[in-house]
């Protein structure tokens, strides 16, 4: 196919027009897919079902220490759980908390604490005129409703192919005092899918921040997730930490919602044991324990890190032939987007031509197929270029991805050449 | 046996002799008894063991909507975990929230959101220089924990045996606007196990409080948890909200941790409609959505309110015997303590003779018994008299609920010998 961006404004218009009959002809498909959120599909979902049989009415329900796990107690996660979390994360028991069956919910609950309390002897930042977090983006839109929903003002970070802007992330939290936190999905990062690189992670556990209450969120959602044999590996960020003087300086945080089930799992967070003493201060009076059953159900499901390491195999086997599929359509209109192809995680980031982006959703809207809003994977949903589009490709059954990617590329098209079409004008 | 309170100083010291001899030889026994909380016991727990066979790897994981539950989705529950709580608390299933394990959860991050955003477009109260809750007192230590955690005023309210004062509970709602809140626990109240009057109920929702964003904390922890074949019956706060223009001055607080497992159970909120929308609003940010396959296990396991009704006149086969063995140990020292007998809930609340109830929870764990502490049963843990303290009789098998209210009757008669021989002195 000849490169839209060298043609005559003619030829793009005749180009266009043909583009349109076929998307026309895809709209009376009365298409309904949906590549917008990073869901585990359904035949994901089965491969955990051995979890709904790993406590019946005939299992002990007693852990390690002989504690009915039916009762009320251990408000922090069974000793067992931690252990699970411990190896998954390469960290310690003693530093890891296990709650509830959301990790967003633990970020969500840490900064309100922070809202309301503060730590390390600080202001509450609630009680501040100012609050700031940097945000590498594009990054996950949660993360940024967390900020929002509080009145953290955000700071965009340009995500380059090994993390974030490093020398802008170091100048910004040494010089001002109101940058309070930084946002980091260092793993498969949603959506880009980069790995962060060892001197990233070196440089951002050697930060020198002048708020003493600056803390990094490091969201390690996607930490087992591999797609291919040999996944992406990460420096361990706690152990950095603890090198450079300070563990206490990051929040980390998973979960097993793509590992089980989202609506069933188990999530935790990982830190240095000041922090763990201020976390235990709150939950101590905010609930009466996490549901310590279904912690029993992963640690009996997944007794050592190899059968979880399995059991993620199963879930690559899965999703490969997904992203594969992504991919080869991507490559159809690659003089039009760029992307990066992804080790691993839930997500493909594409890059439109600038200006493109919100267009090419509401095209995709009209024929059936929804992605996630353009421009949500920026602070306050400004992508600056109007560029960057989420592809989720893990929920829809691998023959509707297909159709939904046809679409998606006949978009991209269609956006490019009424971008192009108004230049040669 | 004759009456301390008309011995001489003389006959006091005999029998406190003589009682201190039979402490020292239960004291040899190294005695290992908790009647701190109000946890269930074993047994009670084996009741709920179908529970853990309601999901299995055969069970379909579809709501009535044709959803997956193991997925992502629905934040506010399940419709039918919604239809479950509304039929326990006589609500309708669009007025309630279900929420993960923990009830006192639902009311912490309650008071969090008031404390960060406010409602009713008021002032966030984090930002106010006072915020007052009213405690009906004795209550529940932990109400009163997340006061003290957000630095809430707590202002003790006395409990009567309909209920709280409300004489003194419609004056300073009345006068005072930064009276905020109530505590309620309506039903087998926590720990005098009084059932609020009809009288109260009304009140209560007829209350005009000063403060627009004053909110009542109705925890009816123990709604279904009668003792008797006849249980208390409790005026619906919701309906009488209705009744006098405004559903939204209530939040009901429910949780299946004493009717199923505290270590794995739901919890609900319900309340009008414009509280349902700025819950929404939080929930939306703060988490991806509670465990729905443990939503499902209950409302499989209990498709009606006869199946919950039956499954809870197990637990008062349980629980009744050792309520009796409690109140007949008590009346042996009906002239040293009064008590209220509970016809449901989970405490017997006694009261000693003035200045006698820190002595006796001292006395009791020196001999190896564990009571709630004194005091803590009152705002910042103070019992203006000190002569309140809880019993917790559901946890320990009943041999040994016999075996501690033997060495506790016998504490509050050497406690109270000492306080009366100082008074004749």
């Amino acid at each position: 196919m000849p490169s839209f961006l060298t043609m005559s404004k003619e030829e793009l218009t005749k180009n266009k027009f043909s583009l349109e009959e076929s998307y026309e002809l895809l709209k009376s498909k009365n298409l309904k897919l949906d590549m917008s959120r990073g869901k585990p599909g359904a035949d994901q979902l089965d491969l955990s079902m051995k979890l709904l049989d790993a406590v019946t009415a005939q299992t002990s329900c007693k852990d390690g220490n002989n504690f009915d796990l039916r009762n009320y107690g251990i408000p922090d996660g069974t000793a067992e759980s931690k252990a699970f979390f411990a190896n998954m994360l390469e960290v310690n028991p003693e530093q890891v908390i296990v709650g509830g069956n959301s990790s967003l919910n633990m970020m969500f609950d840490i900064v309100s604490q922070l809202m309301t309390h503060g730590i390390d002897g600080q202001t509450p930042w609630g009680k501040l005129d100012t609050v700031k977090f940097l945000c590498p983006s594009p990054g996950y839109d949660r993360h940024f409703s967390i900020c929002e929903y509080f009145g953290i003002e955000m700071i965009p970070v340009s995500m380059t192919a090994t993390g974030p802007d490093m020398d802008e992330v170091e100048r910004l939290v040494r010089e001002d005092d109101s940058v309070k936190g930084l946002w980091c999905i260092p793993k498969y990062s949603n959506p880009t899918g980069v790995t962060y690189s060892d001197e990233t992670v070196r440089r951002l556990a050697g930060l020198s921040p002048k708020a003493p209450d600056f803390r990094i969120f490091w969201d390690n959602a996607y930490c087992v997730h591999h797609l291919k044999e040999q996944g992406d590996t990460l420096l361990n960020i706690l152990e950095q930490c603890r090198f450079y003087g300070g563990e206490d300086k990051v929040f980390i945080f998973a979960s097993t919602s793509k590992i089980t089930f989202p609506g069933g799992g188990l999530a935790a967070v990982a830190t240095g044991q000041k922090n763990i003493k201020w976390l235990k201060g709150r939950i101590g009076m905010q609930t009466i324990g996490p549901d310590k059953l279904n912690q029993l159900r992963h640690t009996l499901c997944f007794p050592t890190l190899a059968d979880l390491e399995a059991h993620m195999k199963q879930h690559a086997e899965i999703l490969r032939p997904k992203f594969e599929a992504v991919i080869n359509a991507l490559k159809d209109i690659e003089d039009l987007c760029s992307w990066e192809t992804p080790n691993g995680g839930y997500f493909v980031s594409v890059n439109t031509l600038d200006g493109c982006a919100k267009r090419v959703a509401e095209l995709c809207k009209e024929a059936g197929v929804v992605l996630t809003p353009a421009g949500v994977t920026f602070p306050y949903g400004k992508d600056p270029k109007d560029q960057n589009l989420r592809i989720a490709p893990t929920f829809p059954p691998i023959h509707e991805l297909e159709q939904a990617m046809e679409l998606f590329c006949l978009c991209v098209q269609i956006a490019s050449l009424e971008k192009l079409i108004k230049k040669v004008s």
